[in-house]
């Protein structure tokens, strides 16, 4: 299939059909239940409506895409774990050991698994199932000193995530994102301040679990880099060159290429909510194919959300990434899809309508 | 099977099990993502560990109970519905065309219909595969005038439910309540304020969709009925019987059965709330045994929630009843139970650990 660019597909991007959100609130009305008793699951069946333009949506087929990643900057001591276990994990999800494992196989999702950019030589896994190899560079550079990468590698990022939606999309119903990156949610809180404007102090958590000490260095480290790179706000290329990650440009990618074929995107968690703010600069309509999974337990998950005007649909104080969000939000679309599809009609069943 | 009485089964009820819950947490430390990183997932697993007394639990056979009757009290204009549509809503379950056959389908759960007391001839459906006729009258008075039914008939209606858990146990690893009957969130409301003793005017919501008006109609009849008949506190079925109804008791009574024979159980919304709030005044320890499934949107249900100590898994501004968010939340349990026995060990996946 022939590599398509960014500008290929941004025009591509449509906005919210509001013929085809009419007809789902129509149809919603005359199911045998008071008016909107199903509260957000209704919102959804309108949402996928809208996308897959039928009153019976298809939401069987799942894929969720795993982009992995290491990070420059966990030379400067921001995260729990060393950087060797980002490769270590790349092993876990392909014998299928990960949580994102479980909660795929629950919700009769495929898992893939993408090398963006691990710090480690992976060629003897390329043979596995679900594995794709895209590697950019052994990890981003320490953007406390440089730039992460060059804007070449920041476009080559979003491309293959990009590329990746166009070849999944004709045996994909949603897609999803996910994460794995030892130091990816320090440069997602610097992408989340180059864009949301909050403080840096406000955006940034503890990420896979360090004390107050760590955070208080991780919040300075990335106040630093912000004020050495200055990245500009309305470039969302910029920011993801100067202190993002190749996981990251690819999740911009997979957002925007899903969006770009008329596919709804789940969104995980903090990483690619992250990832969802680039995709917004670059299209103000991908929103419309996006739902955020779960509410973040990691700080400034709330207000990324917020910046995006959506509302994430589970709240269950989890903080974990690797789509392990995304997979258990389809359990609600498959329930609105469903609900479209199978439930009856008050003329249907014979059922006294409200007085 | 011989029938049990309450007094048979309270004693059966067990405290929570310290020892499995400490093994679940030590379990769970050593799967392979930082600590708790699926938090409500987790404490999910805790709850079915400590209940089920295995790390490797059961949760695939899922059994919902949806209790249906009829109400006395929708004579006096609470309702936007006619009584009418208990009959024709039992109808629409028995030909799978309601929303609880649609999300227990999903759910992977048996829906049984259970007629407690609906104000109608329902004996041409007695052949229905899953309903189950237990009607103990045409509906309970109006107990704007008199006690909605006998202290007899009340403990009959928990008994019912008692029974059918003790009878479904060996072929259930989760319960879940639901429920059918015009005008009986004025029923719970009523409870919730014995119960609670929050105002009236806090815990009472808009049921079907009732406008102003009739809501402060609605508040009224139950505040002018809890001074007519001065319900004890601490006698749940004294509150039972003067303004309860017959599936809020076959709910009380499942949820006491369930907890009896050490099985989980997922309790819905408003409807199911107000039983758990009785069941919990009959067994403290039953809350052991008890997942609030979601928040829901008719007023006053976080109260509720609170008073049971318990906080609700999703928030999906749903107030549909019927048991549609217990059959949501199951995927939840599903999730919990598979993290316990699918995933890897940072052991056995050889993942370094936390520095």
């Amino acid at each position: 299939m022939k590599q398509k660019t960014l500008q290929d597909i941004l025009p591509l991007i449509q906005k919210r059909d509001a013929n085809w959100e009419k007809a789902a609130r129509n149809h919603i009305a005359q199911l045998t239940m008071p008016y909107w008793a199903l509260g957000r699951v209704l919102d959804l069946a309108v949402d996928v409506v809208s996308i897959q333009k039928t009153l019976k949506p298809s939401t069987s087929k799942k894929s969720i895409f795993v982009m992995a990643s290491d990070h420059g900057i966990v030379d400067q001591g921001v995260s729990a774990y060393p950087k060797a276990v980002t490769a270590q994990m790349i092993g876990n999800f392909l014998v299928g050991g990960a949580a994102i494992n479980v909660l795929g196989k629950l919700s009769g999702a495929e898992v893939y698994v993408v090398d963006m950019g691990v710090d480690a030589d992976l060629t003897s896994l390329s043979a596995k199932k679900n594995f794709i190899q895209k590697k950019i560079s052994h990890g981003t550079k320490d953007f406390s000193k440089v730039m992460a990468m060059s804007r070449e590698e920041a476009m080559a990022s979003i491309e293959v995530g990009i590329n990746l939606a166009l070849e999944h999309a004709p045996h994909t119903d949603i897609f999803a994102t996910g994460d794995m990156g030892i130091g990816n949610t320090t440069a997602s809180a610097a992408i989340a301040a180059c864009i949301t404007k909050h403080p840096v102090e406000v955006l940034v958590g503890r990420g896979t679990g360090i004390n107050d000490q760590r955070l208080a260095h991780k919040t300075n480290v990335i106040i630093n880099a912000l004020a050495l790179h200055s990245p500009d706000s309305k470039d969302p290329l910029d920011i993801l060159a100067k202190v993002g990650g190749f996981e990251i440009g690819a999740l911009t990618g997979l957002i925007l290429g899903a969006s770009a074929m008329g596919k709804m995107i789940m969104v995980d968690g903090y990483i690619s909510t992250a990832a969802a703010l680039l995709a917004k600069e670059f299209s103000p309509d991908c929103i419309n194919y996006m739902e955020l999974s779960h509410s973040s337990a990691e700080r400034g998950h709330e207000l990324m959300c917020e910046h995006l005007g959506l509302k994430p649909l589970l709240n269950l104080n989890m903080r974990l990434g690797e789509g392990t969000g995304a997979a258990l939000a389809f359990n609600l679309v498959e329930a609105a899809s469903r609900i479209m599809k199978e439930m009856a009609t008050f003329s249907e069943a014979a059922i006294s309508e409200k007085s």
